[in-house]
């Protein structure tokens, strides 16, 4: 069934002791979207600037991401620069420009309106709200986010979460949400915000989900090293509303294999950096990784 | 099959901001071969001062477990005294009294020289050592060790690695051992030290099992509420051998539902203080949660 994917496309500097990585294809949106391709053909929703390189452009089409909702403004694409340190476990934000993306309100082109499925993916929640509002019976609305917005937008976010059915979060922002380190109980305060499904990352360790079928523990792909964990959680969440999306019958039936494909995806991601060991991934890469997953964890 | 559990036995004097509780059941042995008791009746190998209490003593006699190794020493019992802080998650030593355990050395009864099934819980490394040269063809030896033991008896730890079947440790102790913070990439440095087997227990976020087999990705129950995880380290370790002693047949076949067992009865620990829930659960109550757990982990 169709699928819209909103989120940010981004350019994304990142350093690591080794090694400089400059204006890489990055944001929600792009890793998000490329991660459902290989399995729906998603509807990316977002903007960048004229600056915004015509290769990104070709490495979406390829992914057969549909761009018609991407909108290029006279300006410049948002840029983030960040760097590891040496153990690569700590990420520092060098700068931040938003270019674009100041002043830009989304507007769905008419064919959108009607998806099934959607995305969205980390993004002011105000922005993610406009989205709902332009919608034309949607069946299942996930929606990602981040401390960020929990510090500058929480009215707005709080207005968006009782319009979502599901709510993808980590653990150290479900702490902040909820004032709970417990995931545990957190998890009905979570729910009471809207959101009939939420799901906990907890990134090498796996995610865990809430639903009325109680909770499912779900294990991380373990993975001998890391590249480049950006937009692991973003791919996570693609590949499994991308899983959702194809499947499209109810979800209490696919949920458990979306999260594990989920989990799948976002290994890859984590191999390099930004997306470039993603989009050197098949289905067929992605099949024998996830009975390998499902083959560790069976008793 | 017939079961031998090596640890300490203990006094352990646990505050926490709301609650003082003195001189509780502790010690690796008293974890781990209550939460052995389950499934097999453990040979406890240990020693106690004349002041241990004797309710302990008809505590772990209804318990099944056999004492006739647990030597009464003219002196103090092994005494602990910690504090948790405010949040629960940090643990900080007050004292430690060796007491009887100086210059101690383990000897076997006779009657138990032949036992099958051996779980070396927590204690000296020189000592566990002691108590291999001591046994008449074991079919299977599990250690448990920690960090102390890599600052003050490096030597004697890795001379006793050679010759056990499986080590388990936590995730902080195979970073010391090998150096490498990746869980996945330490395992064969892990197994180069001797075990075959190696369980990377991780808390709450479970554990990870590597055998010629491969991975096993295990999920620990998840909990709403830690009262004090004092000691589910030992109940995870002692509850998984004791499930492989019950069973008898080749590891393999089991291992997997053994570790689920141990995370079951690890998190019964974390439910009281001390050994206190414990030692209130059941065969039948550890059946439940165990199907409620692999319900949680079937995809």
């Amino acid at each position: 069934m169709s699928l819209l994917v909103f989120g940010s496309t981004a350019l994304d500097s990142i350093a690591t002791p080794k090694k400089k990585n400059p204006r890489l294809l990055g944001g929600s949106g792009s890793h998000a979207a490329v991660a459902a391709s290989f399995f729906a053909a998603p509807k990316l929703i977002g903007v960048v600037g004229t600056d915004f390189p015509r290769k990104y452009i070709s490495l979406l089409e390829r992914h057969r991401v549909n761009l018609k909702g991407l909108k290029v403004r006279e300006g410049k694409t948002f840029h983030w620069a960040g760097e590891y340190e040496v153990n690569m476990n700590n990420r520092r934000t060098l700068s931040t420009e938003l270019g674009v993306v100041e002043g830009y309100s989304p507007v769905l082109p008419a064919a959108h309106r009607k998806a099934k499925y959607v995305l969205l993916a980390n993004n002011p929640p105000g922005a993610q709200e406009a989205i709902i509002e332009q919608l034309d019976k949607p069946k299942f609305i996930v929606a990602d986010t981040m401390d960020l917005w929990m510090n500058v937008a929480m009215n707005d976010l709080c207005s968006l979460l009782r319009r979502v059915d599901m709510l993808v979060l980590n653990d150290s922002e479900s702490r902040q949400l909820t004032g709970d380190d417990n995931v545990v109980s957190a998890m009905p305060k979570l729910h009471k915000l809207g959101p009939r499904y939420v799901i906990v990352k907890k990134g090498e360790h796996g995610s865990i989900l809430s639903s009325r079928r109680g909770l499912f523990v779900a294990p991380a792909f373990p993975l001998a090293k890391v590249e480049d964990p950006t937009g692991a959680g973003d791919s996570f969440v693609g590949a499994m509303t991308g899983y959702l999306a194809k499947t499209g019958g109810p979800i209490d039936a696919s949920i458990r294999r979306a999260i594990l494909y989920g989990s799948v995806v976002a290994s890859f991601c984590c191999e390099g950096f930004g997306l470039s060991r993603t989009t050197k991934t098949t289905r067929t890469e992605i099949n024998q990784r996830l009975r390998a997953l499902e083959k560790m964890t069976r008793v």
